[in-house]
């Protein structure tokens, strides 16, 4: 064993570190974790299968020493300073060509940043988005590769076999230059925040339309057999039989409503209007989880603004069937804003990322799974440069079948004074979308009235001021 | 006049820069201005009204040694850059004790930055943030200053002079420690973005309702003489009536719909998601002028979506009314959402911002200024540690009775295909404002069923993870 040089190394084996390489060994690579934490290599030796190559160590130039070259290693570490820091201990430690990959939630912009100060000294550098928690690192991820292509094509064999398979395919693709991979994992949570406000409203509305918990399992249930089928509607429809084993109800019903946040929502918000691009149901989602921290605030305020009258004109059923559409809807426009804000990106930052590779990566492994992928795949792999969901043929088709219902939910949820902020969004950027005319041409006059800031003419070139208000 | 020392110097002497001076000079002040620009200085001086003491001068210390000690000196230059190069090359030239006002709209964290830097060597600097145009800057200005008390009093009477009077009181106050004054503005701006895309929407949807430019200004003319005065109203009035030279129509009709921003309502979105606090209506605000630049998709999507059949069932003179009361609503929302984030700023940032003077400053002279801040003023000085407006009596009064009536406009504007996304977020935002219990514990349920991220209880303290999914 003395001379075995190992295929691939981890820093940092915490749950998630210690799964991918776990998952790397049952795929026939042999692996080496570093740990300063001693129990943490005795658990990642201990857990390995029968017959696998897996070995912890307490030193790091221990670890280097026993890879191949060139190597190939990877940290799960948390986001900022302490990425640097490893940086920085490994450097006196590799060699020209070696690969470091950053697995963690980094921001992009540092990502960037280090991909060009370890370029200076011969050392690739990549950014990887893992997702799918800690069950997804053991079995399967969804990984979302940016770097240099041929770091990539390094590292290739063993994310491809670590990755959840779709159809065959893992779900793992090199996805552009520089900060790419951490780019697109932030856009996809900044979506994740999105689909799981939209699911949180449509729960609210359905409960308000008189369903148990039971009723809310089985209408997830259904939903997820059906155009719905995604992860998140799926653990929504177990969510709600989960038995509270202190009161013996269900667990749902007796877990407080302030909503935490990792801040990866906040940062695709954030940049999306620095690009700028819209992603109103993605701020929204951002608001909204804020908003819930008020708690205080919000009690008080329940008791100086009474409800309104509700009354639910449609049956159950059909209020079922309407929520379901509204979901529906709002959850396509939740993509389209957040792959409008990928296509944008690509061209302004520079990274070249590959829209029908980020929705083929995205189907299966990650928390934005769903079936939906598929169309979008379909959609992309016709027009890659497409510059909105929206505007393809089929997805047009179904948002045009559910935009009526949608219509009625947020109507009903506006006269019952149901918060709805995240459908609400999604049904004003879509009229937004399709509005050939807008009326901010009155903003327009408005900024050139106060601030002389100028406006253009609908029938000519060029731009004007006017002196306002000499009639 | 070779031994007469000035009481305020200006550097950069645009249309802001001069008007300021003008309006010190008009007040009694000595004033010189300082450009490299010759024309600039002979512009400023030509604009002197008879009897006053106006100068300007092309070179920097000619200005720096006209000055009275402790010297106050004023910058209205372009944000960044220009201004830590003219504090660069103001140094040297400065004694213990000057003042300097930084009067243009730089970021906050800028203006702390220098005042740090500056402390060090025994100068003041100042952040004002000044609104009101180039009008404003002439006839009475709303000024927002931040820094250290001590430094205020110094300038102090000079900006009582030439700030707008409202009731004989002055616009102006020391409004916080370091960059209090920009963070002020900035909010300010943010609201500013939020009531013109709600104008904006108003518009839309009285225009769809059937009414034409002459009975759009009558009405917002109307409004403009009730609950609703302010200056934004006020000119939107005005606009509907301003004659097309070119055409003979109307301007606004001839005004192209891409909508401009020049990034602080950007700033305020940012920076509260930052806190974090909730501003939901601004959010939507800068996303809708995004929203409007894509000029091209809009076109191409308009031919894929038809407008839902649109049928206004309350009478023109309903719709009218139920418009106001949506646009009332959900201004004071607009600003229940930016005082809210000044509110927590205050504390969080530890600028001691006392909102009872913000509210009382932007009464007069500034964009926002309106009848509704009369409202506020007494909810402040009422209570002037209130975390948010909407849990003022005399506010909740207003709030009650708007409510019914926004969301019936709300829900038209909905089931009619008409982007009403500030009047949604308003009323989203109040929702959940007033809800005692949000859908959120959803939310908390999947992060814990899919990323161990923990959750709360309602009946128990404490930090729970549940194995989801094992029933």
């Amino acid at each position: 064993m003395a001379n075995t040089l190992f295929d691939f190394g981890m820093i940092g084996l915490g749950v998630m570190g210690r799964n991918l390489l776990l998952n790397m060994a049952d795929h026939g690579f042999s692996v080496i974790g570093f740990d300063k934490d001693g129990s943490k290599n005795e658990a990642l030796e201990k857990s390995a299968s029968a017959g696998t190559t897996v070995k912890g160590v307490q030193e790091l130039s221990q670890m280097v020493s026993q890879l191949k070259s060139p190597r190939n290693i990877m940290m799960l570490v948390p986001a900022g300073k302490p990425v640097d820091d490893v940086i920085e201990s490994l450097l006196p430690l590799l060699e020209k060509g070696d690969v470091i990959i950053d697995g963690g939630n980094s921001h992009y912009t540092d990502t960037l940043r280090r991909v060009k100060y370890l370029r200076d000294q011969d050392i690739h550098f990549m950014g990887i988005g893992v997702s799918g928690g800690e069950q997804g690192a053991r079995t399967g991820p969804s990984m979302m590769p940016g770097g240099e292509k041929g770091a990539y094509e390094n590292v290739r064999p063993m994310l491809e076999a670590i990755a959840a398979k779709v159809d065959g395919k893992p779900c793992v693709s090199y996805l552009g230059k520089e900060g790419a991979g951490h780019y697109v994992k932030m856009v996809h949570n900044g979506i994740e925040y999105a689909i799981m406000q939209l699911i949180s409203e449509s729960y609210s509305l359905l409960k308000h339309g008189g369903l148990d918990n039971d009723q809310l399992h089985e209408v997830f249930k259904t939903w997820n057999e059906g155009s719905l089928q995604s992860f998140l509607v799926e653990i929504t429809a177990s969510i709600f039989l989960q038995e509270d084993e202190v009161t013996g109800g269900r667990l749902v019903d007796f877990i407080s409503d302030k909503a935490g946040s990792k801040g990866t929502g906040k940062w695709t918000s954030q940049d999306a209007m620095e690009l700028p691009v819209a992603v109103p149901v993605i701020d929204t989602a951002v608001a909204m989880r804020t908003l819930s921290g008020y708690k205080d605030e919000r009690v008080q305020a329940a008791g100086i603004y009474p409800d309104p009258y509700k009354t639910f004109p449609a049956s159950t059923q059909e209020w079922i069937h309407q929520v379901h559409d509204a979901l529906y809807f709002s959850t396509i426009l939740s993509y389209a804003q957040g792959l409008a804000m990928l296509h944008q990106a690509s061209g302004e930052l520079g990274m070249e990322i590959p829209l029908p590779e980020v929705v083929s990566v995205w189907r299966g492994g990650c928390i934005i799974r769903s079936s939906l992928l598929e169309v979008f795949t379909h959609a992309y792999t016709e027009t890659p440069e497409l510059s909105n969901i929206l505007l393809n043929e089929e997805v047009a088709g179904i948002v045009k079948s559910l935009v009526g219902n949608t219509r009625k939910v947020v109507a009903q949820a506006a006269l019952s004074g149901i918060p709805a902020g995240g459908l609400m969004s999604a049904l004003a950027y879509f009229d937004g979308f399709r509005s050939e005319k807008m009326p901010t041409n009155l903003i327009q006059a408005q900024r050139d009235f106060f601030g002389a800031h100028t406006y253009q003419r609908t029938d000519t070139p060029g731009t004007f001021h006017t002196e306002w208000g000499q009639h």
